[in-house]
């Protein structure tokens, strides 16, 4: 089996397992996990297919809806062994945002040809299942959080395509790129790492201003 | 005239119905009726054909527009006379889920050939057009209340994929599917009918977690 | 150079400032300056060319990234200087909406021929910009705000396909469109304009109803 394809399957399970971990965060019945953990898990990519005008992946290859359904009916019947989920969501989180921005980047390049378009897929197709996920569960967005978030998309996203364009071969590439994007997201988790923050002082409340 | 466009024109006008009602309780003028109908009567169906990459109904036949706007004007004038316009919204966004489920399930399956894929869309498209209305009006989602939700789009779409290809006329498996989610649905509102939620500890919140 | 182009460029540049300032009110780092820039700058365009199935502008042209870029690097230089912050931002809205929502009428007038699709895509687009910014950096929305905002969309939308149907130039009709709109949407700035509210009883907390 191809092994791109693989880690495809990979990626989209774990960011359905953070929908499914949000959903037993919020209590929902086993539906509610079934279809959170699908919208996380194919949001970002179905919108990178929109923008890119090729088929949605998963309705060319419904193998992904599967591995959804799946990943949801064992969150729901382990989620509770598990100490903190919320700990847990945000490491898969970073799992998936570095296997997506990596799979975002490489179609982008190989439909359109351009390292821009590229960087910018696979920027805005990882953070889109966090961001699906976050506002139907109402939770704070993952996005608003002091750590390095987007940061790690685009260095994974920057560096599989110059790799890629460089001639390193595809899997290679792949494997550098999604390690990098994880790096930076899991010490940004482990050790806080932040850029400074804009100096400035914070926005008065809209409520405020006549 | 084609008895199944006539029951799409109804259920566009059922969600647009409810955008309206959302428009009224926020006190919104008569543009952000005609702003909060359009979008929640035409948004599922805009996600659905965008998924499935055919022209966007709307688009095509423009008729659709003027129904939410003739929708959005008519509850302007009306809404007032409604002792409860929360419950009602309830109702007709049972009413329109039910439609919409079998719609998307429907168009998915006639342009993909998938019944996986027609049980999703009818899903996702039956479930988006509320979403959207209570995220511009910024109301709770009715995703996250306790009872049955989800699970209505879910059933009414499977019956109905489930009838279609065994071979009943399409008419008649849309009414029993429509029926069969719709049952799901106002049982739910009625009688509180809900899945026994997730039996673990709620999740703490992100600020508490180092 | 194209006159319409570099409208063009300067409404996504515009657009993008906005979504710069409300990370600087967020205190975000730069790479969320950067991120908040481009979703807010070119959602809405994006959003225009999936509905009306033409390839999306940013995938073909990708000189409209370097604009959102360059600008929020620029204001993550310069924020600090800007007295009112979040005053600015909603003036810039208002040019970024005057020009989206003529820019979405000629582009859906050009491609589908429909006056009624002209006028809501010159709607939807120029407002969905502002919602992505607001939803993403978690702002009260601006749709949601007591004056006058979706109604200058519609003037300008309905403004530029009444007078380009008539034969105005593409420019001419563009200009008038754009001003008119920008009256509204200033006016209501400053003088408070609105329409009179509807008039019964704010809804219920869905908390409240059994």
């Amino acid at each position: 089996m191809n092994p791109i394809l693989l880690l495809d399957y990979a990626a989209v399970g774990v960011f359905a397992a953070t929908g499914a971990l949000a959903a037993s965060r919020k209590q929902l019945d086993i539906i509610g996990f079934l279809f959170l953990a699908s919208v996380t898990g194919i949001g970002g990519g179905t919108f990178r297919d929109l923008i890119l005008d090729v088929p949605v992946f998963w309705v060319v290859n419904t193998d992904y809806i599967i591995v959804c359904a799946a990943v949801a009916i064992l969150v729901y019947f382990t989620a509770h062994l598990i100490e903190s989920r919320y700990k847990l969501l945000l490491w898969l989180d970073a799992v998936g945002i570095a296997a997506y921005c990596v799979f975002g980047a490489y179609k982008g390049l190989v439909v359109t040809g351009s390292a821009t378009v590229a960087v910018v897929t696979g920027m805005i197709t990882a953070t889109l299942g966090g961001i699906l996920r976050d506002m139907l569960s109402a939770e704070p967005s993952v996005l608003m959080r002091p750590e390095i978030y987007v940061t790690a998309t685009m260095v994974g996203a920057a560096v599989f395509t110059i790799l890629y364009i460089a001639g390193v071969p595809l899997l290679a590439a792949a494997l550098v790129a999604f390690a990098a994007a994880f790096v930076v997201r899991g010490g940004a988790l482990k050790y806080g790492w932040s850029f400074p923050p804009y100096k400035s002082r914070p926005g008065r409340r809209p409520e405020d201003i006549a």
